[in-house]
């Protein structure tokens, strides 16, 4: 194990000025376990992103808004400098270090484009790769089960997608393509496993020869190394963006020619085929079932649980659900000021009973082998004073302004974002996260590459789907955030045919009790009692008479 | 002068395969004279954007949706295609050219990072400086008049603005910044030029060492190359996306260190001085005079007059406005089917008498000493049709949607843009140009680095001003735009604070006749009663007896 004063003594003697640390693992993806998360191993901070840069005497840890209050507490007497930033690496190394410097990183752990981009932008420092592996190996190995993620859940076979990619590699005259994102590498072949918790993937990387041949690289690197030598020569397309400046390294050392093409694999993934809508919609009238008796329950038992028992209690119900496989992450059930950090998650030492007069802030997903759900509502508690009552409504209409909209296709997700956004900022107030992520389908809870966020460039179209997830934080009192997850679909309008619209998947009650109708418009309120319908009709079939008697109270018109 | 079929034997002879081929002289700005304009010589397309890419056997003309309608009719008859797109050359190319090319550019008319760009992204084909000067000249030899803008115009002396550079080069460690943006160089010495119609900016490259010697080079190149001899291991700081590639060339063959850095001078710019923004106002108050005199004539006589005379009239009673110096771009006046040319303007060939039941929309602006304008209104002729009066209330929707808006300071553009087309994408029309440009002080009319546009990442900031224009266009039928210059000022809220949003600088009635006053929100008919207000008492005290009455009813409250 590394620690940071040992990694700065190495940094010394290998006359090096800094090290650039990123959660990344070698599929420089999301999905990192913590005993290879090495900004935990050297900082403690446990957040979800946040890049450490290690000088010799001093280190700092960027992490975006999200994290401000939890990294700062992580890392509490040790000499880390905690910067709440939306710059990159590169942007805050040229804004905030003036001096020449040598920099080392891990060459598996920052993609080709990356490390393209710092070398050419910032010319006052020189990059170099760690060839002693100062840090250790970026991975740890592992014997995960896989399995075959059925046709009928799938609802493309493996070879069909396969063929997609066989024309892809001829239509740019490549003689193959190494895929290194693993969420497009389980699509492609129908594979899953169990390695990483909450997120079914399969890590590996996939190289398709013209011909189809497939090969699977989990963690036995030098068979990949041997694939490649038989490639030289070879036209080879890959991700730079995505693909670890190592296996640059070693393709070029192969005399192989590597040519930089976007990935397909992540569109192709990103608009969901039919079967796999169909499963979406099962898995969310299952979920919306599951969340419904929870909030049945909650209803009467608030007052005598807390933020864990919440989570154990809906995990209860939820897993007893057909298809149902595990949680797709963590269940943040936040109460009162908890809600205000906005990935607080409960642990024993932060669990607190649930208290009156204020909001828990439910935040939660599942797993399902047909389809993966991620909802949050914020429930009233007792008498949550007008001030929340405010703040919901106006969460409320701002989800409702990205709901509503119609929007021409391929438009840009940062523009759905900002329709959300907007809607807040008329009364001062904005949210430190994006409106929307894309949802794997039985794959990460969050995938690309659409996305409703600040300076997502991404095109969105239809059958993709995303969440809708504005919120409002007022720190130290109290959170609110109000996510549907919903599929993008064609809308006819007089002028421009097709526009497209959001259809939500999602079938749960937003709380009445916090929403002042008086500030609603006539067609806020119209969307609001449609849906409202449209969950009760779906979801009371399914419940037991004092469900029901709830849920038609829960969804009755205001 | 040369033709297509000329420069295509010469792409023969000299064993190219295409030549790309922009408006750009080699201040690469919009302001280019007709003389210079290649892609007019070659192809006859006389719009403001559009790239021309030769190949030997066939033509290409990339325009965006603007010009889509006018590229078709100006190029008709020729071996050349017109495409409308957003792309850029080099994403058109790697998209629509599957063979590998030898491809031609004149390293004058291209920025350096244009041409690392291609070179990078484009391994398929080999660029290549054109160093036979194929086109001839990119420049026309002129001896314009040069003026000092006073300071009690500027606000600022040239001395101060200097002294921002000095300071700028001392932070960055530089020996000097070579600018090359015209409209930077023009503000930053307080020069004006009289070459180019409409805009007075003096058209020269301006090299400020750190020592303060400031060197200006118009026309005279040996001039340039001399003073470059003379800097050799020198760090000289240049804007990558706005140099000529072939400055490039020229310093790094004298052993220049050349570093890549962000014209500071367009952001200094770009946030008004208080004199500027003293200026404006004053100028807006006699443009919005001048304008609603001009209206009240038209309504009195339009069934008489014809768009040339329209464009006449509102010169003849603008021009006798204090500090007036020239229109800030020549007017368009377009009535009915020609609205929906988005750029169009009335020639004697075009024009047209107006015609009852439709709309007239009106584009213009001037160029005073103390402030630029800029302003469209769309008026009522007859009775138009309940479909161009939803249209119009539509397009109003959207226009105060911009205005009413708060955000937070550095919202990029790109999100004032989409708030104004969400707006009216509700109701399936859109509009095929940016929503809104920064305006420069007595420069150009169009001037960034702000911009409310699809892809404007450029932030926002108090003090900036900028259009708020969007539109809606039925081709064959009628166009409406509605546009006000507006200010960037700070506003208070109880959460984040200060948020932005705007103050409108035009002072002119919006055309109530064209108003459905049931399709407006409380709060859109508040935000024009009070700017109709704000109008009448700005402007009634300059008006005759007749005017008054016709600006306190055009004003009265809906």
């Amino acid at each position: 194990m590394t620690t940071l004063s040992s990694l700065q003594q190495q940094l010394i003697k290998n006359k090096l000025d800094a090290y650039i640390i990123t959660r990344n693992n070698m599929f420089l993806g999301q999905d990192v376990l913590p005993q290879e998360n090495k900004v935990l191993e050297l900082s403690g901070f446990s957040g979800s992103a946040g890049n450490l840069i290690v000088f010799r005497d001093k280190s700092f840890l960027l992490v975006d808004g999200r994290y401000d209050i939890q990294a700062r507490a992580q890392t509490q007497g040790q000499n880390i400098e905690v910067v709440c930033t939306r710059d990159s690496i590169a942007t805050w190394l040229q804004d905030n270090i003036k001096d020449a410097c040598k920099i080392a990183y891990d060459p598996w752990c920052h993609s080709i484009a990356e490390v393209d981009y710092w070398k050419r932008a910032l010319d006052n420092f020189e990059f170099v790769e760690d060839k002693n592996a100062l840090l250790g190996s970026r991975i740890s190995k592992s014997s995960p089960e896989i399995f075959e993620l059925k046709e009928e859940f799938a609802g493309i076979s493996s070879d069909e997608k396969i063929s997609y990619l066989i024309e892809f590699c001829q239509e740019n005259r490549l003689d193959g393509y190494l895929l290194c994102e693993c969420d497009c590498v389980s699509w492609l072949l129908n594979l899953r496993s169990d390695l990483i918790p909450y997120t079914p993937v399969l890590r590996a990387y996939a190289l398709v020869l013209a011909d189809g041949s497939t090969s699977l690289f989990l963690d036995d690197f030098s068979k990949l190394e041997a694939e490649l030598d038989t490639l030289k020569g070879k036209r080879i397309g890959a991700a730079f963006n995505r693909c670890p400046r190592k296996l640059y390294s070693l393709m070029k050392e192969r005399k192989i020619w590597v040519v930089n093409l976007n990935n397909p694999v992540a569109d192709w993934k990103s608009t969901k085929n039919e079967v796999e809508i169909a499963g979406f919609r099962a898995a969310h009238l299952r979920d919306g079932v599951a969340l419904c008796q929870f909030l049945y329950w909650l209803d009467n038992n608030w007052s005598s649980t807390d933020e864990l028992g919440v989570a154990a209690k809906l995990h209860e119900i939820r897993s007893k659900g057909d298809n149902y496989y595990s949680e797709s992450f963590a269940t943040i059930a936040a109460c009162g000021k908890n809600g205000a950090i906005v990935h607080y998650q409960p642990t024993q030492a932060s669990n607190q009973n649930l208290s009156p007069d204020t909001v828990l802030l439910l935040d939660s997903g599942a797993q399902y082998f047909d389809g993966t759900t991620d909802v949050t509502r914020t429930i009233a508690l007792g008498n949550p004073s007008s001030e929340i009552i405010k703040s919901y409504t106006q969460v409320l209409k701002s989800h409702i302004a990205v709901a509503t909209s119609k929007f021409p296709p391929l438009t840009p997700g940062l523009a759905l974002d900002t329709i959300a956004r907007a809607a807040l900022w008329r009364f001062g107030k904005d949210y430190a996260h994006g409106t929307g992520h894309g949802v794997g389908h039985f794959l990460a809870v969050h995938e690309g590459p659409q996305s409703l966020s600040l300076k997502s460039l991404a095109p969105l179209k239809k059958d993709m789907i995303t969440s809708i997830e504005p919120g409002f934080y007022q720190e130290g009192q109290y959170g609110i955030r109000l996510e549907n997850l919903a599929l993008i679909k064609e809308v006819a309008t007089d002028f421009i045919s097709p526009m497209l619209g959001f259809e939500p998947l999602t079938l749960v009650p937003f709380d009445k009790r916090l929403i002042d109708k008086s500030l609603l418009s006539a067609e806020e309120i119209n969307w609001l009692n449609d849906y409202h319908q449209t969950v009760y009709d779906k979801i009371s079939p399914y419940l037991a008479a004092a469900e029901i008697a709830w849920l038609k109270s829960a969804t009755a018109k205001i």
